[in-house]
């Protein structure tokens, strides 16, 4: 099956909505259309075609989402890139997916230097080729590429395709509901599926997107109580911050305001009902690059009752526990439904994702006699800060790399400003000073993934075939 | 790709919700479905298998639900009888499924009485075997069957599968939006694509449905009055007089009611200006049996300005007018999209729906600069009364199998009450008296088919290749 190319459809069905909204500009579908036309002329004129796989590094602003809808309507496989990230890892990011192109805001040029980027500024200026849309999507073309760690600490190239975001988005919808003046909030980044799935909502539901270009507790805050949204994506953290502004202020939330959904793990019941009071509902996801977005939600009216859950699937999704039917028994959290990616690119490529039509996330959970999803351990000791994942494992090769480090071992601790941080402990070869090996991990790793504490200990808690076991690592704290 | 059981999967999601509503009775999803696995126990113990083909004949009540829910439970191939058709039409059309089992509400088995009917009681009585509902439902699964005439006269059976009725559910409401509290008024046949497609808009929105036995304009009226109803499907014809019922009354639309889908052709701008003034918002819808309910929709805000249009298609599909893309043109004109049938079954099993991905539709139009479809011609002369399809071909057949017609040629009349009924034009052999010939149809065309009048002339209107010209034949009125 394919899809009409979902710009051009919107932009007839429904050209003179409202698209796009950033500080007081805003744009109707049928002007970020033409503007991306426009955009997707001079990137066919510097040799972007039909499946170039082309890197993109922005901090999010409309020119951003120009030119990742000239990319759609060319037919590219989009490379979504963390800005946040170290150099280092970048080039492992454009070098694993072996991107024909590097397309980077100029604010962020530092980051990929070396890389031959085609800086935003560049683009503007060049004279556009004639360009043509592609009048029709096949379901399984990709769409985006985010990359995500796992056990290993190498960072996985995920696929998603326009089936995937497509499932997703209408999933989300026969869940929560939709109308046709819905606007969502977005200041969690373009470049993390919570993000770029608001932008696909958009083309799919004809929805109008308000974009902030950093999260900002007190602007959400105004935003909720304006009137101007009706939804907004965010993780734990953010919620209880929003709060706390509209608490603390004279505002209400406007009645045009539906719901929030909170991704990153189970909302403390004390924030559902503040935000209860506050005339907010929240919805709790559970999700992951490989699932495109949300796959369980959990209704705020059964929140109290389900304190920890992850809620039920999505009308199109399947979730199960591997080798058990039992209520209560834990095991791997499986997956399955249109939403989940077809697989990896790069060096994972050759990995399948799915066993038997079924996705292991590598997450450990239980359902219980209602079977609602309880989520006991992420994948690979997980550690969500403000949003972003971390990988114990790969900030532990990090400091592996170090002379002086023998053993290393990471896990996340509580933090009232992130929800988590991550914390090391590590058996040293000879001294060092902390700052050192600060130093040694800075150009290596994102700034958020840098630990927040480096403890020397005598060994690390290990099985008897010699595994690090981070959850015992916690316990230290 | 397949799709979870969706009668499980919605009682999994949202059991507690009102499914259907009848009289004064209600059923959660969590009770239909328990009612419906009952059923499923039962036709199973008499034989019903998954494949099974099942024909199902019954007037609109609970009954109907349970035992049609019943049949998806067990993976049947449905064909969708139509009550007011004659002993004759439904024998062919049991014939030509070759139906495996004739299922049939005990108050109409006059209708069927020589096909081995299972009458509704029996069922009713029989001792359940145990039954496990499928998990999965393949994309492609037929999941009904319904019979439209053509040219020939000669009615063909239209698959419709579960991706033709899950497209078309999910296209509405990425069209006109969609709450989970939402309840669809149904008092259109559910053997018809109109009243069919509400049950699945049911089960994939996790919606409830208002269930009316039939069509009463006050009923209806009182209804949207209630606040108990969001939404109603209807023809032409049937707003007209729920307005009025309305208008005359001391009652008011509730703000619950969102909107009313009207097929059946276009709607007269005066309907929709006074149904504006009640406060209700009229969508104007063009489909047929072979698109599995609507294809293109024309806002309430356009009627005005788009007079006689039927509007845009919805989000998945396109139309476009064979041979010409120049505004104004006509042609005939062609559909794509995942809500096309894949073909018909029976003796028509062996012809081609779709031309390069195209489905060829039979009726003239033309779009006009903006993109709006405007058809000017429907397929075959189709007569359009009272909801029901009547094709010209299929009455000229009865009437020329009588000894005393030479030729016939039927067309549709205006006519208040239901829009258009059909008037016969018939050349004779030999003097014969109206209402011999009249009871001549009687037992082989539904009482609505039958000509409201049969005028004598001396030829007919023909082309040069002696083609009929109906068109002609309208102009005699």
């Amino acid at each position: 099956m394919s899809y009409p190319n979902w710009l051009s459809q919107r932009t007839h069905l429904s050209g003179n909505r409202m698209a796009l909204s950033f500080n007081e500009q805003e744009w109707t579908f049928s002007e970020i259309n033409h503007i991306a036309e426009g955009y997707a002329g001079k990137l066919t004129a510097l040799g972007i075609q039909p499946n170039s796989r082309v890197a993109i590094l922005s901090k999010s602003h409309p020119e951003f989402v120009f030119v990742m809808y000239a990319c759609l309507h060319i037919g590219c496989e989009m490379v979504m890139l963390n800005e946040r990230l170290a150099n280092a890892e970048l080039a492992y990011q454009i070098d694993d997916s072996a991107a024909d192109f590097v397309l980077v805001d100029d604010v962020l040029k530092e980051k990929v230097e070396n890389r031959d980027p085609l800086l935003f500024s560049k683009i503007k200026e060049v004279a556009p080729l004639e360009f043509a849309p592609q009048t029709q999507w096949e379901q399984d073309r990709t769409i985006s590429i985010m990359y995500t760690s796992g056990t290993t600490g190498n960072p996985k190239g995920v696929r998603q395709t326009a089936e995937n975001h497509f499932s997703s988005a209408v999933s989300s919808a026969l869940n929560i509901g939709f109308a046709p003046d819905d606007v969502w909030l977005c200041s969690v980044p373009l470049f993390h599926i919570s993000g770029f799935s608001i932008l696909m909502r958009s083309l799919v539901y004809g929805m109008g997107v308000r974009l902030h270009e950093k999260f900002d507790a007190k602007h959400s805050a105004e935003e909720l109580c304006s009137g101007k949204v009706t939804h907004m994506s965010m993780v734990g953290v953010m919620l209880e911050r929003v709060l706390r502004n509209i608490e603390e202020s004279e505002m209400t939330v406007s009645p045009r305001f539906k719901a929030i959904l909170a991704g990153g793990g189970p909302i403390p019941v004390a924030y559902i009902k503040r935000a209860d009071e506050c005339g907010i509902s929240v919805l709790q996801t559970y999700g992951m690059t490989e699932t495109s977005s949300q796959t369980t939600t959990l209704q705020s009216a059964d929140a109290e009752k389900k304190i920890g859950s992850s809620g039920k699937p999505l009308f199109l999704y399947q979730v199960k526990i591997d080798g058990t039917d039992t209520p209560g028994e834990k095991g791997e959290i499986l997956i399955h439904g249109p939403q989940v990616t077809p697989g990896y690119i790069g060096k994972f490529a050759d990995r399948k994702v799915q066993k038997g039509g079924w996705f292991h996330t590598g997450d450990v959970g239980y359902m219980d006699e209602e079977g609602f999803l309880f989520v006991v351990d992420r994948r690979s000791d997980l550690i969500v800060s403000g949003g972003e994942n971390i990988y114990p494992a790969e900030i532990e090769k990090v400091l592996l790399a170090h002379p002086a480090v023998r053993e290393a071992g990471v896990c996340g601790v509580p933090n009232d400003e992130w929800g988590e941080v991550p914390a090391a402990y590590v058996v040293l070869n000879k001294e060092i000073d902390r700052e050192e090996l600060l130093d040694f991990c800075r150009g290596q790793l994102a700034s958020y993934k840098l630990p927040k504490s480096i403890k020397e200990v005598e060994s690390l808690p290990r099985n008897a075939s010699n595994k690090l076991l981070r959850r015992e690592l916690k316990a230290w704290n």
